[in-house]
């Protein structure tokens, strides 16, 4: 996937087709542009028909039609959707939820990952699939198994996760007596005597400990991450110098992408915004209406910021809408345009490859109803010919347009602990996506480029680190910005939380309150309904509270805005600042701004609606809005026209001079 | 129950009341006006009060009391709410919910009807009831169980309920790879090797697949109409010359009625027109406040018209609201004369005979609520009054008015595995039944009488045939139409879907596509909230689209009306018109008026709120509205008073001259 | 508890923190001016480590140091939260939910009462304890366990309450016929031909019979009873001398309270102000957002004076919020000086201590977000200065403060058997609680003081006796109020069941008809959003019924106010008034406005958001709202200050003269 940036790729599912029609298609994705085309994730019944049968042949000749049409393949491991006659051989794979109930055959994602037999099922057919096909010319990487948690199904309480769970904790804790008092079970005389008293966590009156939930993410989280290093490793071993990845599900944060996608070459993720704006939009219907056929502003980009930090600088998209999908509650139509513009912005946030999901749609089963490049009948769906004028204007573009970002120097910190934490304790709370998001679109509305990074990163090389949501700071958090020399934003809740899950000794923000300077006395969270005015000194009111506010003491702190009771809302010791209360959109804007000047970062706020990324010498700008958006920057044009942005149109430009 | 139309009748309890008060009850029946009781539904426990014993003399002398009043009975069969002890014999007979969850007992309809058992016990209780009272003069028609599928039980997840879906996928698909292939089960590795392997549709992460779904839909609606069929034989058997009907529940689309109506002489269904307002009422708030007590203008005369085409033309009323039901989730009282003013548009539709339900306020059990023509005090309640009105009416009305209705000019189409399939695949879509309904009473706003027919109807005599909802029609219906000669209007997605559930080769509207002349595309949903406008060819807006709107290539058509980006909203060719969209009432009554014009078929639209039906040479208009309208329509009236119809008032008008 | 009424306590919890810093709890308490100290409720782990050891020299060296602290002990048996090795011992203790879900360890209230091993390690850890600890001088009270029925815990559908709901029904019923007639299985042939048959309701199609669920009702009511006496006696025997109490949940109607209460020598009640107005606040976001920081003016208020009436005169408050708690959907920060206002209120209203939940906020496990008087780095939250201040005020009380309050003139009569009731039979009618509130608030509004009875009360000293909802009247009920010759006010349903869940005989109001002078002959329920208007005689409308109104025959009854169609909505029989519908604000003003004047009852209604309450001869005034407010009584001061009340404020008032 390498030997050059911006490929264009495709899904295809040659086991859902006629193999006589396997070389037109693969002829009609290059003359389209395609490069890349993703396979094989699905077709484990195909591949292993039956127990201890083996049928390859077929995905063979299917990898040399798609090398001999001059096009390279990412193959699949197939654990995703396991074939009928394991669970026939083991009736007690399937995934169980909460309540007890266990998942059906005929679906996807049913099994659990806890099952050892049906974990070993899915690292021998990978290996098996790596030692046929991995020195295939065709085969330039590997994605493991699909989707992991999608369909909310990050964790199961199978009576296996429950053996697994408990070991985890015994290795953890070593002592019962250990996990009692991390987890405060003098509480409630909830003290166990013995590691093999402990279940999964299960709906009880008085809802479970804290601590016990988040141990059960932690453990789901390191169960899934060896789960995948298996077929990691089984590849890797029999496919050498290929890629490995796996495709992330858009706003899932049910298990550590950062530390999953360790054992990864790079990381991908499937990007779906219309999708993701009916299930998962904010700013209630107005917005979901506004950007009904062109997504969210800042939903895409941060995916992609989030995947490129996850693969440590290496990202691409495996999952593109191409059109409707067929699973949110109502399926809009994309802007004409909108594939092509969703396109460029992958590339412009670093994207090595996009590849639309589907090559062809299906007129069967679950997804008929979810569009592909070509129609069900063979003919181009609208997609098609986007993805072809991507491919022209791709082969136009100068060279220096593929030159890489720089670092950003502003970095956000993403912590997917602190979801689990956030979740298990809302107490009222937004979110936690939503807050992390919130904090990134008012960086974007001041035009800065993001890098987004887990909590235990690097930051000498930024200017300003922004920390919406980060519960349990690592120890070394504060010392690690300060040696930096950068800025800081925190957003509340920062720093109270222990790693055990307990309330910070002496108070929040725990281990960030010599950096910080002040200490929450106390907190409360307020109806949806609810927002608590902001004034800025020296200036009028400028946002609002919305859900969350603390009661901050600022011993060793100034205050920069305080509430209607004069409490401090906006706070800063040194470079470090502190917003004690979740914010609407004006007060991000305002602290975001504040942040920005003190660590010197230029802000160029691009008009309503209009994004922009960096990279290299070149700006991209992408306008999300329904109305035609003059360009805010200047350059030699190397991508769109002249004049104003038209809705859901790009523009690249080079700096000149 | 055919001696003359226009019967009334009344349900009633003789085994919840005191022997010494039966005579009296019959009398005053028969003083009322009331010619036909219905009884013995829900008696199971009282005929057979333990295994193996049987006391009828009860019954006997219930019948005896009824003929010496004058009356004439519909028996019930007891099966929807079996006894204590047969939940004893058979613990596994109960009906099992998609989750796993066993139904209990201490309510009706908890019994799986796949329990061969179970069934096997209402077959010998029905042909005993038979044997016993068959020959009985006062019998003149049986009633085979209650309201099947009320509740939402039309379908059951018991292991019962497995077996037999097994069989009947063998039966229907005959070898595996057969099924494989029509499901499309080569997506998400979803084949078979063994009917044996599957299992009823049940919840699973991604979502079953739809033809699974459909399939186990289909079974249960053949085994639904097997489980009448052998109770209607049984009976038939031994109490010939007697009608065997069947009580269907208003708003219930689980099973196929005009499948399971192929068994029966006649049809019957349960109208709460407040009840159902409350539960099921379009329109928003507005609508359920504007015609709370007297419901919406168009249920009833929808359910009418149903029962009537399932009924091949013979229908009746088994259960009519009285006063306040007790089921909803608020409970108005009826307006004055509401009561009469259902009655009346029922016998304006056709009904042979309309009961009350019920004779007496049961002061215990589930229904204490539930209002009856008298109270629990045994004095009559204002329905009792309104019934005397009715017989007393009816008695006056010339012979003339009792003339049938010659065949409707206009046919709606309406097929319950469209009904299956878009809640297999709602993909953003409007409910089935709504989507029925606001064509219907587009129609019925136009003044038009309106026959309803399944889709394998012949349409020799029509005009006009409309399709809201018809996904996979029938491979002769394009055909059917084209040789009689009639105008069509379809809903968009008719076409959309093969038979196998698959979408339709060469894309929508598949098998209409040549009498329609257009290719649907692509489609999309919308949010609730968002309106599309469309406007016609030569003149203002009209209307708008809401939920779906299509892209439709119109090769062969006309665009008659468009949406705000140039793209077809209604089309026609020759006579076919296609709505490329669901509309909003305003879209709908444009397009409806634009088809009957083209059938030639005189609109006469009635005053808002008021609707007509007409029968022999007599119209008949019902005031739906909270204000007087001034009729449409002149003629001799024969029931009614001179000047504005009154809200809640039935004019009857004979056509002068 | 009872040198001295208005004591301030505290709940301690020294099994969760360091021995070493126990005495400097205690000398804190002390200094603070808190006397009385609940502890050892949730501390069954600590005192019974492993089954059969026994280890409670902890907690009688914590009693001996509250002891030398001068402080006074409650101690809780800790049955709500039983250690983890009893549920080894008993696989099968825990509670069942209806659709017969399991709860789980690792939270409280898990266990099913029914359970006998589980019952008997309840007494037995209560008399051990009471053996241990029993004669402790620091000891002045026992707590039986702790909000039996929280969480929605009332009931348990375990196979052993099945056992024991058989068990009572035959104790009640004798033979299965007489249960067959008074649930009315006649009706969908649901007779029991024996008891073995019953199973606990659970959910069914049609739903439960309205007696089954009622009769559940009554068992678990009856059972958690006993469940409590067994423990009551056995700390009585030990600890003579001592208090028995066990404190009530507010907004908890699971069970009889005053039945429980029997067996209790004073009544508690826990009181969290803002987490009952976030999760049952009426009135709409509006007054969830206006009282957001002091909660609902009546909540607070409406529960001392019926724990009062379970204490037959005696109450306490167990745990009072001091600061946000942790457990509604948002958890808002008191207004400044709410804690000292709730303290005044609870006082005002005759309890003997209140006691603050909790000291210190425990920094891990479920409640680490819930306020405590200290922070969790030991420091004084807010709440603690509050209680200084009154534990000042109190000291400079005048001993006339003290005196108690003379039984009020107005009496409510509250019936815990109509909660069920309404809940088994909802018909849209309004929550059971929410209507008592609504008349309560009404009285509350007009200035005068209310005690709340059980329907079963002695009404000689009443001169009005409200009864909102009291579905089923005892027999002598109108007679008592008869020979009381008070005034009576009935809201809808009054009268309308018999003791067997029929519908009362000769139609509602039953067997207080005679009184009332009228009949109920049909009810309706409305929709949420539809008002219906109401006319007083000779005067402009005033209010309107809201969710249910009722037809009525006033045959002795004169009527005062009408619906819009002529028909009775506030009659009048000598002092007896029907409110024959449930009513808004307004119409709830009018009518206890004109109960009260018949009544001779002073109305002094005090400005609006203030109320007030009297105790000997000092009037206490409490602004709800937020602004000052003039008062509108005049007296000496005792407590607050001259001018205005501000918000949040308390005025004490002594008449003069």
């Amino acid at each position: 996937m390498r030997p050059r940036d911006f490929s264009l790729g495709v899904c295809w599912y040659p086991e859902q087709w006629p193999e006589s029609d396997w070389r037109r298609d693969t002829e009609r994705m290059f003359d389209m542009g395609i490069t890349v085309v993703r396979l094989g994730e699905f077709a484990w019944s195909r591949l292993q028909p039956a127990r201890g049968q083996w049928d390859g042949d077929w995905l063979r000749r299917a990898l040399d039609i798609l090398h001999e049409s001059g096009l390279r393949a990412i193959l699949g491991t197939p654990g995703a959707a396991p074939p009928r006659w394991l669970l026939d051989q083991f009736p007690d794979m399937l995934r169980v939820d909460a309540g007890g109930a266990a998942s059906a055959f005929g679906s996807r994602r049913f099994a659990c990952l806890a099952h050892p037999g049906y974990a070993r099922a899915c690292v021998c057919v990978a290996r098996r699939m790596a030692r046929e096909f991995g020195g295939h010319p065709a085969v330039c990487a590997w994605q493991i198994d699909n989707e992991y948690g999608c369909h909310d199904t990050a964790q199961s309480w199978s009576a296996r996760a429950a053996v697994l769970f408990r070991r985890w904790l015994c290795t953890r804790y070593r002592d019962i007596d250990a996990l009692n008092r991390a987890w405060g079970n003098a509480f409630w005389s909830m003290q166990y005597a013995d590691f093999a008293q402990i279940e999964p966590p299960r709906p009880t009156p008085g809802g479970s400990n804290p601590a016990h939930v988040l141990d059960f993410h932690r453990f789901w989280s390191a169960r899934t991450a060896t789960f995948n290093r298996r077929q990691a490793n089984a590849v890797r071993r029999h496919s050498p110098g290929r890629d490995v990845l796996h495709d992330f599900m858009g706003f899932s944060t049910g298990f550590d992408h950062f530390a999953l996608a360790a054992d990864l070459d790079l990381a991908a993720w499937n990007s779906y915004p219309l999708g993701f704006l009916a299930r998962h939009g904010g700013g209630g219907d107005n917005a979901r209406e506004k950007y009904l056929r062109i997504g969210d502003p800042d939903h895409a980009a941060f995916h992609h910021d989030l995947y490129r930090a996850c693969g440590r600088g290496r990202f691409c998209i495996t999952e593109q809408q191409p059109g409707p999908v067929n699973w949110a509650a109502y399926n809009p139509l994309p802007l004409p345009g909108a594939v092509r513009f969703w396109t460029w912005e992958a590339f412009a946030h670093g994207a090595e490859m996009l590849s639309y999901f589907r090559w062809r749609q299906m007129p069967r089963a679950q997804e008929q109803m979810h569009a592909g490049l070509l129609r069900p009948d063979d003919r181009p769906a609208p997609g098609a010919a986007e993805v072809a004028q991507v491919a022209r204007e791709l082969a136009a573009l100068p060279e220096s347009a593929f030159a890489p970002a720089a670092p950003a120097e502003v970095a956000l910190v993403f912590d997917y602990q602190s979801c689990w934490m956030r979740d298990a304790l809302p107490h009222g709370d937004a979110p936690a996506l939503a807050t992390c998001l919130a904090f990134y679109a008012a960086l974007r509305r001041a035009g800065v480029d993001v890098d987004i990074t887990p909590p235990h990163a690097d930051f000498t090389a930024r200017r300003l680190v922004v920390a919406p949501l980060l519960l349990a700071p690592p120890e070394d958090f504060a010392a690690r910005l300060q040696s930096a020399g950068c800025t800081a934003l925190f957003g509340a809740r920062c720093g109270s939380a222990t790693a055990e899950f307990a309330l910070a000794d002496d108070l929040p923000p725990g281990n960030l309150r010599e950096a910080l300077g002040l200490t929450v006395l106390r907190v409360e969270s307020l109806p949806p309904t609810v927002e608590a005015p902001v004034a800025w000194r020296g200036a009028e009111n400028r946002g609002a509270a919305i859900h969350w506010r603390e009661v901050i003491d600022a011993h060793d702190a100034q205050t920069l805005a305080t509430f209607a009771d004069g409490g401090g809302a906006v706070l800063v010791r040194g470079g470090a600042f502190y917003l004690a209360c979740r914010g609407n959109a004006a007060l991000l804007d305002a602290v975001v701004a504040r942040a920005l000047r003190h660590a010197g970062v230029e802000a160029a706020p691009p008009p309503a609606d209009v994004r922009v990324r960096r990279r290299g010498d070149v700006a991209w700008l992408f306008n999300y809005g329904d109305a035609p958006a003059t360009p805010h920057l200047a350059g030699d044009m190397i991508l769109g026209e002249a004049g104003a942005i038209p809705p859901g149109g790009v523009l690249a430009l080079r700096r000149n001079g």
